[in-house]
């Protein structure tokens, strides 16, 4: 796993004369140390070995769960194993929302009960094991419940159907317009006095697959159920009413909230040489959803964090800034793990001169976008694509817009926030779904998404943002 | 699947004022059409479904073959189906090599005789169904055969085991530096008296699958069996070769090359209104290896090329130049079709501006890539990468180098070859295996290669290529 590729080796040659030598100028000596990080992460990387244990040996890692606690347990003894300076744990409480019982959905046809498939979303209560029934109605956009009204929603199953638009080229931009239905329908159609909500689950894809994610509830409002059915049930459902106004459906779900439960993010350091107040971070989210392995969301992002790790120390990187590698704990309903990361760093005075999160599955990368607090964003967002001529050979480009959940609460001590944007067209075919397993992981997509992302701290961490 | 998108219709409104009209500019004129294809593309196409039945009910398309006939007719009625304004088959004689019998390969160890997973290379002879054994002698390159010179090779069995450089980027370039041990191995070795050839399947994937793919014999020379193994079983040799230098196998095989048969190509034309002697050509191959469907090589490639022209057709695009869209045949062992499509466009006197080929899979596409003769090559690579700024909403960028295998016999003419490139880490890992099926192809991915191929011919027809 150490050992050094025969190309590195010879570059190793120059290095201590980079930067006054005349055989190299600065730029192909920065070219030369990025094929370098490209060749030890294509063949001596163990980030996917690590993905498979994670998602299929640990596996799932809801939030709270014990396999949550295995993963903050596991990464951080294969961080230490590294030979970073310091690894250490960051306590949070974090929700412990439950599945105690998968939902059933059945729609009262005339010709008798169909069974849909369904999945309870996260945060949602159930009907405590108990069947409800009740007439759908359907909607597709929130803003339509007032004008419905509570004499037309009262008791009801509210049915949302929005599809996301196929005509986006980036799937993200789909899901952002779509996506209100699920994390905000059960609490509005809740308002007007709804029994409980389906959605049609966040998908491009016509498929039998249900797809679960966090629904979020007014804070002292009424909870309703919230469950997700599958794309192809939805425009099923939504024909049997068009034939049937009338219809019922019967649903049966337990699941809710628990106590808080004391969880933790995962922090890796190696510390800085010349800047070390200067903190360039790399990150994922170490929980996921129940259904899979969580491979791609966010399995990925951790183990392409940790790969950035392990590569720069395999090929003996000094770093002039602090480098990060954090695993959140918590994005995927709450962001307990982020927000609590940001509130010590806060505390201690810390600067993140970069923070970078790969949260969009391991796909090959396309580049990254960023963000930053408006005061601060211009100069940065040049220095930034500045970057790009080094990245290009890699089919990298960089973009303005982006950053990650988790990163976003350290907006405020004004560094850049940088997301990596792998290929979009795969991610929401499996995202939430029983299928978000490590059969759906490419071996190099994934060593190129760590790759660009050790290449990118390396630029930041060569030559700044100011 | 000609209804007109609703976005569409509101494009519609403007398209008489376009190039005279002061609300939109040319640019955003261009930019809205490529959109509107887009919508199409996304929402309404073919290809998908097409690339099913191609794949799935026609299945395998060896060149010669009764697949391959019925590929040729059933796309020569989709053609004719969609409208166009001629379709014809362009007659050809093309090699029928038949793989009788599938190759087994033992290797017989001190423990006893252990199988490999093998598959003849196309255009192999085979062993005539008997069994032959021979020493192994594994070689890395083909350089090395003439200084171990007949006196080492005489008899033996040549196992070259040199594999695809995995820090390539791009896989294309990974396979061209290790492909010619398969495709001139055989030959080679015949020359120092070999008994037959084992060639470590060309992928940079560590698994089970061999992958065949065409061997060129020397004219007048001998013929010796090719057989490819999977890259597992190919470490696995060469392990056992390091224990026990003088191992043997033995193969068995039955294939070879039958008499010549008549095929086609498949031609369908939309003549131009303004100039119609130049034409723009989209295509791919519609023969494919045996083992599999041929989704990605290169069914995509052909559903591409017939949804470019069902998306023009569907939105009401009437083109300035001659469109073809040819379905070539024998790309894969031989290229008749290509070559015979170019003489007799040569003989008709005939100009192709710009032929765009995909032959990389349906994966998502990145941009094209392109090349001419020398002498006319610098003011089209101007004016090609002139048209980026309408494709980087789309994350597609446009490169100088690439063309296509069937479109090559074309750069005589002194027009612009252009190849489509997908996303090329996942190809290598299907390409000629048992494994290149439709459960392999991702339906958005498929449909937005069809549209950027689609927005590049319509801006060539805008704008030429001077």
């Amino acid at each position: 796993m150490n050992s050094i590729h025969p190309y590195f080796k010879f570059l190793l040659l120059f290095i201590p004369i980079f930067g006054t030598s005349s055989l190299v100028s600065q730029d192909d000596a920065h070219a030369l140390y990025i094929r370098s990080i490209y060749d030890h992460a294509l063949t001596e990387s163990n980030c996917y070995q690590r993905l498979f244990h994670l998602s299929e040996s640990i596996g799932g890692r809801l939030t709270g769960s014990e396999n949550a606690q295995n993963a903050v347990d596991w990464t951080f003894q294969e961080l230490k194993n590294l030979g970073v300076d310091s690894v250490w744990k960051q306590e949070c409480m974090v929700p412990h929302w439950q599945r105690r019982k998968e939902a059933t959905v059945f729609v009262n046809l005339p010709s008798g009960a169909k069974e849909l498939q369904a999945t309870s979303l996260g945060n949602s209560i159930g009907t405590e094991g108990m069947d409800w029934s009740g007439e759908i109605i359907e909607v597709l956009h929130l803003d339509s419940l007032e004008g419905l009204g509570e004499s037309t929603l009262k008791d009801k199953i509210v049915f949302f159907n929005r599809p996301m638009d196929p005509t986006k080229i980036h799937t993200g931009h789909a899901y952002g317009g779509a996506v209100d239905q699920r994390s905000r329908g059960p609490a509005m159609a809740a308002r007007f006095g709804a029994k409980a909500v389906l959605v049609r689950s966040m998908t491009t894809l016509l498929d039998d697959v249900p797809h679960t994610g966090v629904t979020v509830y007014d804070e002292d409002g009424r909870k309703i159920p919230g469950i997700a059915i599958s794309t192809l049930d939805a425009e099923f459902l939504s024909k049997s009413l068009k034939a049937n106004a009338k219809l019922t459906a019967t649903i049966n779900a337990d699941c809710g909230m628990a106590e808080d439960k004391l969880s933790h993010n995962v922090v890796a350091e190696i510390r800085g040489s010349e800047y070390p107040d200067e903190i360039i971070l790399v990150g994922g989210h170490l929980d996921s959803w129940d259904l899979a392995g969580g491979a791609h969301d966010d399995g990925a992002g951790c183990m392409h964090s940790i790969q950035v790790f392990e590569t720069l120390l395999a090929i003996g990187y000094k770093p002039k800034r602090t480098l990060r590698c954090v695993m959140f704990m918590n994005e995927e309903n709450g962001l307990a793990g982020g927000k609590k990361y940001a509130e010590l760093s806060n505390q201690a005075n810390e600067f993140h001169l970069a923070a970078i999160e790969s949260d969009l599955g391991g796909f090959t990368p396309r580049g990254f976008g960023c963000s930053a607090r408006e005061d601060v964003y211009k100069p940065y967002l040049a220095k930034f694509q500045a970057f790009e001529k080094f990245l290009t050979p890699y089919d990298l480009h960089l973009k303005a817009g982006g950053g990650g959940a988790d990163i976003g609460p350290l907006k405020s001590q004004g560094g850049l926030l940088i997301g990596l944007r792998p290929d979009p067209q795969r991610y929401f075919d499996l995202h939430h779904t029983k299928n978000d397993n490590i059969d759906q992981v490419n071996k190099r997509e994934l060593e190129l998404g760590a790759a660009a992302m050790t290449s990118l701290v390396y630029l930041i961490d060569q030559m700044g943002l100011k």
